[in-house]
């Protein structure tokens, strides 16, 4: 059993939480920004003085690399993200981020040498609030390139992303260059669950199956407009009374019938906006997320047509977009196994779940098996300064990583069937 | 009979549209505006022309005046409004106003001497869009006051109130100044139906009723925002579920629960607004109208207690705040009996109906006696650039508007027991 040294990693928390950290005791360290490149920097030299070699690549992300036996084999990468939320907590990536670099101190100190390299990984990007979409870093790496669109993004503070990811990547001029996309044995991450699960059952420790499906729909629905103290009901074509019909039935029977659905009306607002009009035309955004893909598609289809049947009934028009589809992902059912193994190793609890959330996982699991190990926040605040995370779990997190470490690195065949486990199983 | 020069009236429309007037056809001639300025100095030197004396009041609300026989008894006014909405149309206010001019024209034409002075009013900003609230003439003509608020009020292009006032009334230096409120034997006003009835019905004149209640409500409840993917239903504290579980059935019970009753979500929004972000707050408008003051109350007390009962259910908070109160009003019934006996003398069809918007005659009624002639408009399209009165119900509307002219400038005696009309009949 590898040994983590529990007040260094809890040293190394503090010491990046104040690179942008917020009065609120939150980060502000949005990707791309000056806080992000003092955050890699921290990184980098503490990697050199431990002997580590440090590496980017053409999306920034970035590698420290300790070698194993066989540099020949394709490395193990174990690590998560630095960039947080405008108003993000000290946890979400970092906690990940720095598990990963403690195990690879843990693995130094103790002078094991693993079959494979291990490689930390930070990847650029995650959150994709500052520049969209989020996970850039997996995203880019999984597809070996970078695509096009993305040269020509515009910071929502006015920043252009190529020149940001330019200055980000001569920040670090000591770590080389490698390729987008180089061969991975597979993937460990270790994430705050931004959820409530774990904490609602007391176990500290999430064995991540997979990651739900995710789709976006832009919702338009237009009526006309017109004066509300004049307009009698059989002359209204009122666009938000028809959404809230539509709304009340969905709200009603999609998550209550289903425990795994996820059905979310986020933004809304109205059009012309006056207190004393009709609306002329209302817009919604609706989150609807399922593990099994054909539930998905059949949440989507009901949506569409509560939404249509009501817009009919009141004589307005709709029109629905699809404006982002994440397939679900199942990840790699041997690595769940050394997961679970691990920590039953550390003999701390721990229990099968699914992610509500996307992660890089997700990304990299396209091309090398992917495992997570979620640990649990408090209340299931995230994306929030007051996110909060137990030491105890903080630990028991960095315990699992390690143990699945040191056996997945070991692990001299590749995880078998990795790309038929891409699919989710129904059965989740 | 008193006859009207139609032609002449169309021709000052068409003048007085020409003021602001928008590329679309329509008008932006907003209060207290160079635009508005223009159209009553126009005015002013139109009356002039005519032998007629021109007044201002504090407020700047505009008198043109042809002496009657005795020029002791309270003159009856005539009138509207000539200020607009930005993207406005050519006839909310200027149809009134130039028809009750033209009925002024009318009688110098005839040589007819009525025993009471007959009076044109242009009351101030009666649209409220650039400086709140709408009617502001006429309110402080019935108050005799101007409200101290009013000074600092500054409009939505920076413009300060007391300044444009000032501006105003300096632009018409030839009207003498008169005190706010003097009294006045009754008000008659033509205006646009800005509804559909008249059009539905088939029947060119309308004679109001009153005009009914209305409430304005804002409506702010309060959740908890959670990750749309993350968060299972037995954790959603979700505001928007909640209020769209009350709206649905309050849209299903008020208005079709009461033909009288008006219920309108006109604004609403959710904030953080991140389309995978449960909302922590919603904040929306409601708008509730009714001839009967009980009712209204009834109304309101119901839209509380669902959205109330929706918010304990969801664990959410709400307030509900009251942000505009405005009673109902009955107008005097002789005075309706003057005009549903003028469109008989023009043998025109007339209707008894309520206004469900508010006008000048709403304020005026709270000191005199007032009465209001509504003609259809294409759609019951207001407050719109395209907003279209047939050529036919205008000079149906100023006829009409002549012989009540006559009717009640004629009439010796006070109309009997006004004050006790301001409260409407519960059988509206």
């Amino acid at each position: 059993m590898l040994a983590i040294n529990a007040n260094r990693l809890n040293a190394r928390l503090q010491a990046f939480a104040a690179i942008g950290g917020t009065t609120k005791g939150g980060v502000n360290r949005q990707a791309l920004t000056e806080g992000d490149r003092r955050a890699r920097r921290l990184l980098a030299e503490l990697a050199t003085a431990r002997g580590f070699r440090v590496f980017q690549d053409p999306i920034a992300n970035l590698f420290v690399w300790r070698n194993g036996r066989d540099e020949t084999l394709p490395p193990l990468l174990i690590g998560s993200h630095l960039d947080s939320q405008p108003a993000g907590g000290r946890f979400d990536g970092a906690l990940g981020t720095l598990s990963a670099f403690e195990v690879l101190e843990s693995l130094e100190d103790a002078g094991t040498i693993t079959d494979r390299s291990v490689v930390v990984v930070v990847w650029t990007n995650e959150e994709g609030c500052r520049f969209s979409p989020g996970c850039m870093g997996s995203m880019a790496f999984s597809e070996g390139a970078i695509p096009g669109l993305w040269q020509d993004k515009n910071a929502t503070d006015g920043a252009r992303f190529a020149e940001e990811l330019s200055l980000t990547i001569q920040s670090l001029p000591e770590a080389a260059m490698v390729p987008l996309g180089f061969p991975v044995h597979a993937y460990l991450e270790v994430h705050i669950e931004q959820g409530p699960s774990l904490e609602a059952a007391g176990i500290p420790i999430g064995v991540v199956k997979g990651i739900q499906g995710t789709r976006w729909l832009d919702v338009t629905i237009k009526g006309q407009t017109a004066h509300a103290g004049t307009t009698g009901l059989s002359w209204r074509r009122d666009p938000l009374r028809a959404l809230t019909s539509a709304f009340s039935n969905l709200y009603n029977t999609v998550m209550p019938g289903d425990p795994e659905a996820r059905f979310t009306i986020g933004r809304i607002s109205a059009r012309p906006g006056s207190v004393n009009a009709i609306p002329e035309e209302v817009h919604c955004t609706i989150d609807i997320r399922h593990p099994d893909p054909g539930r998905l598609d059949e949440i989507e289809m009901f949506v569409r047509s509560q939404i249509g049947e009501e817009a009919d009934t009141h004589g307005c028009r709709v029109q629905i977009l699809c404006a982002f589809d994440m397939p679900a992902c199942g990840f790699s059912e041997p690595l769940r196994e050394v997961i679970s193994h691990a920590a039953s190793v550390c003999k701390v609890q721990s229990m099968p779940m699914l992610s509500g959330a996307f992660h890089d996982a997700l990304f990299v699991n396209r091309i090398a098996p992917a495992g997570m190990i979620f640990v649990p926040c408090r209340d299931g605040l995230s994306h929030n300064e007051d996110e909060y995370v137990e030491q105890e779990h903080i630990v028991m997190g960095c315990e699992v990583l390690a143990q699945a470490t040191l056996l997945a690195a070991n692990c001299m065949d590749p995880f078998p069937d990795c790309t038929a486990l891409h699919t989710i199983e129904p059965t989740f």
